[in-house]
């Protein structure tokens, strides 16, 4: 794994948000994109190598809103950057891995991302991303 | 704030998630420290320019052993360096953040720190902190 791509942040209201993360990096979100199969509004800021991505549920079956209702707005994943997203899936499995989805799927912000079971990892929702070429 | 120092994660065993994040990340932590004064041992894996904590409570009144007693495992905190630690707090005041601690107190790593209240941050608990020169 590369570098934190970026920490996904769960938000009931993704303008406010927006508002509230540019005053504390005194700095706006560079742009914002729907991912409509996850049923989320997402927006992104970057900081230094890595970017926030705020997320926002557009529909009530959204894993988002779902995430809200169980533990509240905050931190729902970290997300890493890697250069081979399958070689990637095959060593985290034979460590013993929980792997959400084998195939990777297309994710926000132009990736190919794969999420590992927080069960298998201390709690936190883990995601490999690889940049679509 | 320029860059994601790190991102702090709350552990029930610090050295079962070594080994556990060492797998993940496919190499090893770099170092652990104690900081007696929050009641925590950490460990720290660097990733790009950003680094991964992990946090064990060394007591019972610690902050990270309140936090898993009611949350369970998970991120715990995210950490953005800053230049200039008291201009950032004072930016920070007047647009409305709630400032935990307004004189920066020592953290691990050799940094100052200060903590601002997850309710003025979307249930984020934010930490800024300045390299100590």
């Amino acid at each position: 794994m590369n570098k934190i791509e970026h920490i996904g942040i769960a938000v009931k209201d993704i303008e406010a948000s927006n508002e509230l993360f540019a005053k504390l990096f005194n700095k706006k979100h560079y742009k914002m994109e729907e991912v409509a199969s996850e049923g989320v509004k997402t927006s992104f800021f970057q900081l230094g190598e890595s970017k926030i991505e705020l997320l926002e549920a557009t529909r009530e079956d959204s894993p988002i809103a779902k995430f809200i209702a169980k533990k509240g707005e905050g931190v729902h994943h970290i997300a890493f950057d890697v250069t081979d997203i399958h070689a990637e899936v095959e060593r985290l499995k034979n460590e013993g891995f929980i792997v959400l989805n084998e195939t990777p799927k297309k994710g926000a912000d132009n990736k190919l991302v794969v999420f590992l079971h927080p069960k298998s990892t201390n709690g936190t929702l883990i995601e490999l991303c690889q940049e679509i070429i």
